[in-house]
């Protein structure tokens, strides 16, 4: 009765955001290949373009900037409920909860930019906040002039970050704020289609985003590289575990049928960070090995590295602890989610699909 | 490109849950009417029957009341957290905000009976904790012996409800728990399709419901109602109403073709009432004149009082604020939302549907 499970292959809306073209391996944003955006620009521009549709100019870009250096710090009100929250709440939930309890203050109809941009600026401050709070440690206020990349890394870590870590990290924020109808994004215009508002879709598309199935890759990477341990036991790693049927996490991607342009920027990216690093020193050995295996084991299945391979390189690089790996993913998806509400509110229709009953039927005659 | 905009007719699930009919005008529960549900049994008999799949047994009622009795006592750190709220946050944000920060606390996957009737049972109490704290009245505590219905009232009013409006509301809840994939229903299925979690799911569900286009109806069923005024300006008011191509509020459904079993159970109910309300007397003389008036407007279109009409004349009746309107219908359809998540965990597979992208290309030479 479900002609297509999990809705697969089917189209759901027209989107002026971005093409996710699996069989060539190309990613485009609003008429820009994200490779290059990653490459040659910055977060602030990037979200610019997804949000406005174009790249901005010398003073839009500084207005910008400094929306960004405005709205990362917290309101009092906002404070008070991470105060209170208990510490043994995960960061995802943590950042849902903050961001819903501001449901009367981004309630426009449509949603606009500006609301966009000020749910985006705040979440690395949630994050750095809770997580801290986790730790037991102080907890740093924003920067009022770094920008957005370098400012999440200053409030988690207390130091202004180098331009390598800051450029690894952007180009990963880059590449992972958007990605066609995924799941979180799909939950988000569901959630607006009914002339909700952005914090209803948001807080939806966190809580798809906090399933494995979709925002906990790279920790498996991560996983499977401690695992594997050493490159002289890369090979025996990976043939027993090809050999007892288990997946390479990393590898092969359900749209891309070639290889994923995000994991190739990423990695140009991270080799030009000059990393001596054994850790990806190995990542890259392994990467080279296991295509090499894969071809051998699924012949003709041309798996290849994907963008949780790469991400886990650079959340190693920049040092970044694995619990704050789903939610660094959803600071960086933040962009893309709202574009796709605002997008969404352009041009509205409820979502209300059918469900087929299969369950019994009560004797017609009590009817 | 959307061959299916809002995926109007597209069945995303097979569901043992219930069965819309909307050309014949039925409504079933796991094999019960929900219509005869809805006169002959109580709140706690119908939300075992759709999270179990069978109406208890004396033993097992029992079990189910004394669970709903226990959960619906907030534990301190929700408490300390709406507490804090801003008193301006919207009451859907504000049950919403209390259920997101226990995201670490019902994370079982696949979710389970145990967290649906957890998070069911305590909806009330922050919806009457939030409302009495905007409204400046001191927080009344749930009552220990109360049913769930009653106990719902109890906590707004501080008064213990009559038997005939518990029945009325009861028949309220009972008819709205469940009502196939709906815009909110459908999120929630989507948010868990990623192996989320059950918080996440009724997260996204409250914030679709949020929206006008779905929770919002009765009150502008009472809104119409009380500028139609009287009797005697009916008439008038509605053929002007319809001759200026305005929709007659309460009247119509996108799925029902022919009378809404909803419609016509709670209208029975309050029958039963034996009420005197001018107000209930004005309702039906405007539905019996609206029916005929639709039929001379619009032949052929068979338009009639639907479930917010007759839902309306039970907010009335019950004395319910409009504020609260949205939140009480959240209350009941906790219910069903809580067995879909159920159901989609038991056999899930992620929705991650297609977009068609009709943006600029970027220049090929610069790939």
């Amino acid at each position: 009765m479900v002609s297509n499970p999990g809705l697969e292959g089917v189209v759901v809306a027209e989107t002026n955001i971005s093409l996710v073209d699996g069989l060539n391996g190309k990613l485009v944003y609003r008429g820009h290949w994200a490779k290059d955006l990653a490459i040659r620009h910055t977060f602030e521009e990037v979200a610019h373009l997804l949000w406005y549709g174009f790249l901005p100019n010398h003073s839009k870009l500084h207005e910008l900037a400094q929306s960004f250096k405005k709205y990362r710090f917290l309101d009092a009100d906002t404070k008070q409920l991470l105060h209170q929250l208990p510490k043994e709440l995960d960061i995802m939930s943590a950042v849902r909860t903050a961001i819903s309890s501001l449901g009367h203050r981004y309630d426009a109809w449509p949603p606009t930019e500006e609301d966009a941009l000020k749910l985006t600026a705040m979440v690395p401050t949630v994050i750095a906040y809770h997580y801290r709070r986790q730790k037991g440690w102080n907890v740093i206020e924003p920067h009022p002039e770094l920008d957005h990349i370098s400012n999440y890394l200053y409030m988690l870590n207390g130091e202004v970050p180098g331009e390598a870590l800051v450029k690894a990290l952007s180009a990963y924020f880059i590449l992972t704020m958007e990605h066609g109808m995924n799941a979180s994004t799909f939950s988000a215009r569901v959630v607006l289609s009914t002339q909700s508002d952005m914090v209803s879709a948001i807080c939806a598309a966190i809580g798809a985003m906090k399933g494995p199935l979709h925002g906990g890759a790279p920790s498996e990477v991560v996983n499977m590289l401690n695992e594997i341990g050493s490159k002289e036991r890369a090979e025996t790693w990976i043939r027993n575990h090809l050999e007892n049927g288990h997946r390479l996490m990393g590898f092969g991607h359900r749209v891309y049928k070639t290889r994923d342009p995000r994991a190739e920027a990423l990695k140009e990216v991270i080799r030009k960070m000059d990393a001596k690093d054994p850790w990806l020193d190995l990542a890259s050995y392994v990467e080279d090995l296991a295509i090499k295996l894969l071809e051998e084991y699924k012949p003709g299945r041309r798996l290849y590295t994907n963008v949780e391979f790469y991400a886990a390189a650079v959340m190693r690089a920049i040092s970044l602890p694995m619990e704050l790996f789903t939610p660094t993913f959803t600071a960086s998806r933040m962009v893309g989610w709202t574009a796709h509400v605002i997008e969404q509110g352009q041009n509205n229709r409820i979502f209300r699909p059918q469900s087929a009953y299969v369950g019994l039927m009560p004797d017609e005659s009590m009817g």
